[in-house]
Parts: structure tokens; sequence; C-alpha cells
């Protein structure tokens, strides 16, 4: 059995979505794992992942404009808003997305869908240095 | 470490769940598997996972419909829409349910409860035929 | 490569999250496992998971608020509610948050962030005995 674990350091500028489906490929290779799975896990509770349309911008424009929506930073009756209104919607948001994904591996590589990027969801106003670990495990 | 790595072809018709635990438990004796998981994965932006309630129909009926109004098709401010009003609705209900889901197996076989069946969401108004990975990972 | 698994029962007392990280983090140490993942897995569709802000309780108190309102148990349209109107709204919550979650281990322990706490997100009213399953894998 193999095992190949890493830390990936993502740098935000406020909420928006990273792509970081290059860093896990390089981490699918690095391992020599042929047959096995990725587990990317966010250390973070105000920040999360998605599996989401890579090639066209405005799709990603449209799911940030939705969770703006969705968990609204208008929103009278949160209490836990002590970091600034963007502090229970951050975890809120979280919750509504991933913290873990699963990808598996073979042939060598991650088998992502042609359409399927791996993106960070910042959920924060203000820049953050993102901790992302990438678990591999196979044969 | 015994691994097994196979993909389901799903052929669905339409917006609806779709039921694929039969073929994931098949996948998960084929492997050989006593103690492990079994990750199950979807190549798709617009077609997502969900375990739910397999025993009355009604309550697909209920999810079904609420991902109707929670994501709606006739949302103003979308504009990832050149593939139709399923486009940007698709992706956003995939990222509200899931991509991956990761299965206990112990004693040869997954440790769903009682109540427990998993299910391919399908975001889409056209049939499509949806590639969903199983990979199994043990002793 | 080792494995290790075990079933937790939670005691909950009616809707609400119950901290199980202390429960996990023993299981990851009991199985000697130096680099690899620790899967949760909630046998049921009425009770999920979540990993989330463990340090203010406000926190959750806007996350419960928010999830009686987002998934509502006066939704007119519902008609799985042979149980009660916790039934339909149950199966929902649990889909819009998670029956599985992978975090990593690494130098013998489990990795998660300053401010992460793994929780069994209870949906129904009535206190239940919760089956949570952990199934390490790794060397």
């Amino acid at each position: 059995m193999r095992t190949h674990s890493e830390t990936l350091q993502i740098r935000t500028k406020g909420k928006g979505t990273y792509e970081i489906t290059d860093q896990v490929a390089a981490a699918a290779v690095k391992s020599g794992v042929e047959t096995g799975t990725a587990t990317v896990f966010v250390q973070h509770t105000s920040a999360s992942l998605v599996i989401f349309e890579n090639a066209d911008r405005a799709a990603r424009v449209d799911l940030e404009e939705y969770f703006e929506r969705l968990v609204s930073e208008d929103t009278d009756y949160f209490t836990h808003t002590c970091e600034g209104p963007d502090d229970s919607t951050s975890h809120i948001r979280t919750v509504l997305t991933r913290s873990s994904e699963v990808i598996p591996i073979s042939d060598g590589r991650l088998q992502l869908g042609a359409w399927q990027g791996i993106f960070l969801f910042e959920h924060r106003r203000s820049p953050h240095l993102r901790r992302v670990i990438v678990t591999v495990l196979g044969v």
C-alpha cells in the first residue's frame, strides 16, 4: 500500500472560488498510486470545497451570487457576529458545501470528469492563507 | 491491501432520483474487501449523489420539489444559461448535495442503515448517460 | 496496511448538534494508523454530520436556527409527513449537510483545524440513539 500526504497553502483575496485542481492532481501523481483515492480536506470553518464546472467563469459568478442570497449577511437573527457580518454566514456556507471531498484515482491519475474542477470556496471578506490537506491512499 | 474500481453507467430520463444502491453493493462484494470503504463519485457537474430514505417514494417527491424551489429555474440573476434554464441550477444543486460519498464496509458488505439508499440525482431536464465511479479500498 | 472500524452510539435529546470529535479522535489513535484517513458515516436518514466551529456556542445556535427556516416544518407541499412535521424536513436537512465525512490522519492523529469540531446533527424532535461508524485506513 502507498500513502502520500501533503498540505497545500492557498492564498485567497476574499470571497470567491479558487481553483486547486492542478495542485491536487500533482499530489496524486507524486504519490505513485495507480488505483486508490485522493481525499481533499479544508482545515477551516469559514472556507470550503466545491467540485464545480470549470469552463465558463459565468457559472462561478452565479454560484457566488446564489450563496450571497441563500445565507445572507443581512440575516437579522444571527448572533455569532463578533468577527463581522461574514462570521456565521461563513460557517453556514461551509456546512452547505464540503469540508472533505474524495476523488478516485485510476491509471495513476485523478478521475475527474471533463468539466469538473476542484475549488476552494472562500467565505470571508478579507484575504486568508488556507490550509488544504491532500491524502492519497492506494496501490 | 485490496482495491477494486469500476465505472457504473446510469441512464437517466431527466430530472429525478435514481437508486444505485444495488450496483454499489455489488461492487463492494466483488472487491473481496472485508473491512474498508467504498467511495462513490459522480463525474459530472449537473448530476450528484444523495443518501436518502428509500422506503416511501413520497420522501423523494418532496426532495425533488424542494430543490425545484431552493434553486429555481426562474432565478432572474443567473447568467450561465447557455444550455437552458437548467444550466446554473444544475451546477448549484450539485454543490448543495454531493459529488462523492464514502460508505464503510465491514463483514464484507456495505454498512448502510436500514432506510438508506444511494441515489444519483439528475438535475438536467433531458436524458443523460451518467458515469459513477466506485472505488473500494481495504483488506 | 492497518484498518480499524468501530460503531459509536450517540444518544440525542432531540434537534440540535452533538459534538463527537473526541470519540472520532480516539478511534484514530486506537487504530495505530500514522498516515491515512478516518471516514465518519451516519447510518440514518434523519440525522447527519457537520464539521463546524466548536469554540463559540452561538455559532451553533445560528446554524440550528438557519436550518429551521431553510427547510421549514411549515412547508405546505410536503407529503411525506407520516411520522410528523419533522419527517421530510429531517431527510432534506440530512441531504443538505453530510452523511459521510473523511478526515486526514498524519503523525498518528486526526488533522482537524484549530476551530473544527465534528458534530452529529439530529433533525428529529424526539430523542434517538444514533449509530455512527468510524473506519480508519492507512499505514
